[in-house]
């Protein structure tokens, strides 16, 4: 039997490689000639025992204070980007990880570089950091609407010439360089979804009342612009999937499948870190054993 | 049998009267005429309901987006802070929830008002946010070691006098005071434990190789202000509770107690707000019905 494990490769995005997203299948479920039950049975204990592994390597990194973790995800409206972080992240220690959505930026972060407002919410050396969208926003929906850039009054910024997003995704770039260059391990997943699938999804939360306050026109206005959004995403999975920062295109259209290959991707990369218990040196060892006489001498304690 | 709930109440300080914290018994650990393993029992399937329902009224504290919720422990070292948020705090989602540990401030934060730092890491509308230590220590370490006063460079500031402590106390209830008015929901816990509690927890991380990280020498000299700090502890716990920010008193010397009874309140007072799933106008709704024809109707989908 393959394992998940070793399919995990063929979800990133190969540095340096032209990126063709419909070499990717939104519904891929598995080994299709095994039984569905038998594979969800699979990916709920991947998912399972990956969630519990993220939940020990978080309380090794918070120890040790030496890497931070930056996970990135981006997809279109109904992929799934709120599950995947509630069902991969509930169970790890909340004091090690926070969650930075970005929504349409704020007049004041306007008045900033793109990516300054997330750069302020990069997690603590030590912490997961989850951003919900991020700077890829500046490469995906402001390329689809490049009437956007106006309101960033950048000096001489012309969206039309292929230069501009060029210079975008080079800044990115030796951003999350520099980053990585710091102890910042960097993964970003796409949520690939098909536009069949989200019109179900879709549909579903317009026909289900609790659902109803999670849609929103834009959402359905942005699906107009489909096609634009898959050049784009495969433009900027193309340009900025690297060896310090790579992307992982994952297969969305089933929850099950996507939650347990990205659980499992960040098991494996966090553990690939080797990040160690902090050691003290033999001074400090001897001091602890000074204190500890100290606390063992004291008079009765209270 | 008498229900934890109906016991919660005598955990908190009543707004407004003295606050004798010798009078709260750090070593509480139910009707001990109970066998043990009955109580710890029912304190592991109180703090699994708290846990599950805290997780549960998240989800609608989100959905609405009108309530926030700011939970400040603040407690001696060792009593279970760290361990309190992860064992109440795990499962729900971190989505909806941002931990900030307030350390020794920087140079940066000396430079602003005692209250800036904190008011930065407030948790938006919709989430809980958990302060683990706060601007209490305000009135706790700085009250007990004035000197640190002088690093503020306030103008005309005496520690000496009274004066300057009950201006320290108004600041915060005001401060509070708006927050709740603003739509804030505060919670705040002591964690009440002995110093001999203290003295066999200390020894324990001493004796663990895998814990002595978590040991510094500064938590062994504040100790030796073990009296100062209580009585710091019981004037903060008279000054500062309040009916829109009330102080509850924790038993911490049992783990078992300590995260049960922290969890039912927080499930008890989370609840409390009777939070509901926004509801869409008349028209909202028939614009829902509209987005639903456009999606069955457009052409087939992918």
């Amino acid at each position: 039997m393959k394992s998940l494990d070793e399919l995990l490769d063929r979800f990133r995005v190969e540095p340096g490689q032209k990126c063709r997203l419909k070499d990717y299948n939104p519904g891929w479920q598995g080994d299709e000639d095994r039984p569905e039950d038998e594979r969800r049975e699979y990916a709920a204990k991947v998912l399972e025992e990956s969630v519990a592994a993220v939940s020990e390597a978080q309380e090794l990194l918070y120890a040790a204070d030496t890497w931070s973790v930056l996970v990135i995800f981006q997809a279109l409206d109904a992929a799934g980007k709120d599950g995947t972080i509630k069902h991969v992240m509930s169970g790890v220690n909340p004091q090690g990880v926070s969650v930075a959505s970005f929504k349409q930026p704020s007049a004041m972060e306007l008045d900033h570089d793109f990516l300054w407002r997330c750069n302020a919410a990069l997690p603590e050396r030590g912490r997961i950091g989850i951003f919900n969208r991020s700077y890829y926003e500046e490469v995906l929906i402001v390329k689809v609407h490049p009437e956007l850039v106006a309101a960033q009054r950048i000096p001489n910024a012309d969206p039309d010439r292929k230069k501009f997003w060029k210079a975008r995704y080079a800044s990115i770039n030796q951003f999350e360089e520099h980053l990585a260059r710091n102890g910042t391990k960097i993964l970003k997943f796409f949520l690939h979804i098909s536009k069949d699938e989200q019109r179900r999804r879709f549909l579903k939360r317009l026909e289900d009342p609790d659902r109803h306050w999670k849609f929103s026109e834009a959402d359905l206005h942005e699906r107009d612009f489909w096609d634009d959004y898959q050049k784009a995403y495969g433009e900027m999975l193309t340009e900025t999937s690297t060896k310090y920062g790579p992307w992982h295109v994952i297969p969305a259209d089933h929850k099950w499948v996507s939650r347990a290959v990205v659980a499992k991707i960040l098991a494996r990369e966090i553990n690939g870190l080797k990040v160690k218990r902090p050691e003290l040196s033999p001074e400090e060892i001897a001091r602890l054993g000074e204190y500890r006489e100290r606390l063992l001498n004291e008079d009765g304690g209270n």
